[in-house]
């Protein structure tokens, strides 16, 4: 499913036909110093290549659409699609439709998204990147076409992102300040950025406290499990005992207090639990998860500005953008049990 | 933020012109028996008449864009945003890109998603209609351009929904069966057809349970509420009892159940209690609501199928479909505290 020779570059273009790199480039765009039966010479080589209907379509593109792709992880996850909403509102506010391509997490499924993106001739791409690996970002890259990446950052790229480091710590200091020592960590992949972050942010919070980190404690699990049932049972396996859970999403945390319940403990007389995103500041629950919030409505409003910035060009502001995080106070945090 | 005069049509434009309504629609089309003057001609009185930028704009296709535009209440409502993850990859897999589009259940901001889906010279559109007046969907059917409601219906358009009345009798048949009397209906607008049906299943259990009904327990709600703490106030006031609510979605049971923890009430100890949508059985919560599952996956493959039968021509099939309810039985429902 990953697009064919995704490296394909105006250069290799230019080593393949013999011409310059300057000539390919200006082939490729339609200028007028090149003469025609050149332009086409170049493109059907360039098309061969596999430059084509990816970045031939972009650089070739007829003007603007007036429309962006967002790619997300999963829009079924109301993290994703209260941000989702956000996005499309403030977009359309400026003119432009959104399409949504989901990714569920899937580099394939990524990469296939990027080029139907590519296809639609979409002006901007603002994608939560899968990040198992750079493959598909560094696709992106050679596009010359504007995109941003919300949630999830890497040094190269532009994003808006919200302090998770920061956000790692203030859920773990919470936990400590109540007196926990053994605060289970339900983690994501550290390939994603977010997640190596607070696990970060986690080890300054134990850190700063003075108390070990408990290794085996920090556990890993899928972005997408519909079920940690098998991670707490390898934990009592592993004789790892925990009086607290910080989770890496509040659906994960509510996820966890399910399989918590099953075994007859409570939140929070025998657990305490601290999830992450706050989706409760946008929808009522029976009960108030202590949460970071990511405030996922600026985040939104400002990946739009982020990108409608480089879409219309001039003043290219700040790329990269990290809002900070703050504790949600719910009712799921109390003093360990004695 | 309405289209201008969307009733234009292609009788108007053949009155205003003095063409034939025959002549005016083969202009519009681009056909060969027209002369190019005649078409500018007509043309340009249909853009001034307001028929432009919208009809022409579906009438004039350029063959197909192989897009679809979505157009929902409120995306960061796990209802919709489950749809919406099933129509978009169900729908990527025959090729077919995705705009989403909000209403915010405004009848304005469907108008103008309407519009815009037409600027993007989509090949079709599902949309989960406000239903405040007929007015967009009447302006849709002028449009010659296929569309097809979902969750909600009318006699006269295409649509897949789920079976309303009949989820409603589950709902309500599942607490009368407990020994509840006094069910409090929280429901939404009776011009929403979903909530106009699923109020006929409320009354029909009570019929056949020959039980009167509390017509003093039955009270509308916003969809789009945040907060139903005035609903139980009022009920307070009015000195209406009850010890069981059957709410319109999940969403509005979580939120009733909040109002309740708060006047210190349990569920279902004190109050008994069944949502709509059973959007659990995608998210895993600490706790099990009773719910009516309306088959949110299989509603939206049927409607992309139904949709796609529209667009690529052919074999109609059924174009109305509404597919059962069931109960999907949680922890809420107990019998009344006596």
């Amino acid at each position: 499913m990953l697009p064919k020779k995704p490296s394909v570059t105006i250069k290799d273009i230019a080593k393949r036909t013999g011409y310059s790199a300057n000539t390919v480039s200006h082939a490729l765009r339609d200028k007028d110093d090149i003469s025609e039966a050149t332009k086409k010479k170049i493109r059907e080589i360039a098309r061969e290549m596999g430059y084509v209907n990816n970045a031939l379509a972009a650089s070739l593109r007829l003007g603007y659409t007036n429309t962006i792709a967002v790619i997300l992880g999963d829009v079924s996850n109301p993290h994703f699609s209260i941000m989702m909403k956000e996005i499309e509102m403030h977009a359309r506010g400026f003119g432009y439709s959104s399409f949504l391509l989901n990714t569920n997490e899937d580099e394939a499924l990524e990469s296939a998204a990027i080029k139907t993106a590519l296809q639609k001739n979409v002006d901007g791409i603002i994608i939560c990147p899968t990040q198992k690996s750079d493959r598909n970002l560094e696709f992106l890259r050679t596009l010359n076409l504007p995109f941003v990446l919300i949630g999830r950052r890497n040094p190269i790229d532009r994003y808006v992102a919200c302090n998770d480091e920061l956000g790692g710590y203030l859920a773990t200091k919470a936990l400590l300040d109540a007196g926990h020592r053994r605060i289970l960590l339900l983690h994501a992949p550290t390939y994603i950025s977010s997640s190596k972050e607070r696990l970060e942010g986690y080890r300054r919070a134990y850190k700063e406290a003075g108390i070990q980190v408990p290794e085996g404690l920090i556990r890993e699990v899928e972005v997408t499990s519909q079920d940690i049932e098998d991670v707490l049972s390898q934990l009592d396996r592993d004789g790892e005992n925990y009086t607290a859970i910080f989770a890496f999403s509040d659906m994960l945390a509510w996820n966890a207090w399910s399989c918590l319940l099953r075994r007859g403990k409570s939140v929070p007389q025998d657990c305490s639990l601290v999830g992450f995103d706050n989706i409760q500041s946008r929808m009522r629950f029976p009960f108030d998860l202590t949460s970071i919030s990511s405030h996922k409505g600026k985040m939104s409003v400002e990946a739009v500005n982020v990108l409608l910035r480089q879409i219309r060009g001039g003043e290219d502001g700040a790329g990269q953008v990290v809002i900070d995080t703050t504790l949600a106070q719910g009712c799921t945090v109390a003093p360990p049990q004695l």
